[in-house]
């Protein structure tokens, strides 16, 4: 079955600081008219730090598009033309103050795929070496560990708001014993 | 430490037919004032249907902002009101043709929090009866099946793209070979 869309032309509806909204007219399988609204973005990375006692690094943060508190692995968005890999080490440091001896790339989502453009890319984060964190003045988030099993018992109990905290808590898991 | 958000003001950026944009300006927990931009979002629902003999319902789909057919389970959005387990029988109804016997919560998530409102209420599907799809004119996918063990491994080996099938195929592995 042919199932692409094509693209006929692109409207800019806003160019914000983190937003970029589109509403593309396209052709549909069939020949019909649609349009597609849509956020570009140019991706982000998350990292699962582990340390060598079995214990994850995790931070406490305000989250305003939902209204609370929310506990995940460290996170954020890749600076243009920046590499993941890079990028995770640098969201590591600053925000944890933790560097990994050891980053293993643990694979990538889309967390919306219908709406948004950004693709996650995921690390392992092991061999760390405790540090000084580096948040900028209007950043704000408690950095506490957990034991990675009982955050395993926690994301099959459905205590994890987030998708990539849930979905790296099970893959480093699984990973970490085999 | 005080991690709160307060919101002193909302501004309308944009209300499309999908996408609602926002950007309140907001006073940080130490008095600075900023802004965020992010969506508003009344909620999805996805769901996992794994058949007596132990294959996943997947399906094929384009996905505009990301350019490329992407192979996830069943999902959609929430109806303004409506219950998420009977939005999810829906869906997976309308894009499969499958009536489930047993729908079990199987948790939830936020897919991009820094960003997007949306939260996914995830089901697993089992004793499933199979009908006929009933998908609209301009709705197009391919329905498939692969067995559940299979699709554990290629998430494992960083085959799938998307968050909830990633996220559900875990989940759902986990709790059936317990």
């Amino acid at each position: 079955m042919e199932l692409t869309e094509k693209k006929i032309s692109e409207e800019k509806i806003f160019d914000g600081v983190v937003l970029h909204v589109r509403r593309d007219t396209i052709e549909l399988p069939n020949g019909n008219i649609s349009t597609r609204e849509y956020i570009k973005h140019n991706g982000a990375v998350c990292v699962i730090p582990v340390t060598n006692e079995g214990e994850i690094i995790l931070e406490r943060q305000y989250r305003y598009p939902i209204g609370r508190v929310v506990t995940e692995i460290p996170a954020g968005k890749l600076e243009i033309g920046e590499d993941p890999l890079e990028a995770a080490k640098r969201e590591l440091y600053e925000e944890t103050g933790y560097i990994p001896g050891k980053m293993e790339y643990i694979g990538d989502y889309i967390g919306s795929p219908a709406l948004l453009e950004e693709r996650v890319t995921m690390y392992l984060a092991t061999e760390l070496t405790k540090g000084e964190a580096h948040l900028d003045d209007d950043e704000f988030l408690e950095v506490f560990t957990m034991p990675l099993e009982e955050a395993y018992q926690m994301v099959m109990s459905n205590e994890f708001a987030d998708a990539k905290t849930q979905l790296c808590i099970l893959k480093a898991y699984i990973l970490l014993n085999k």
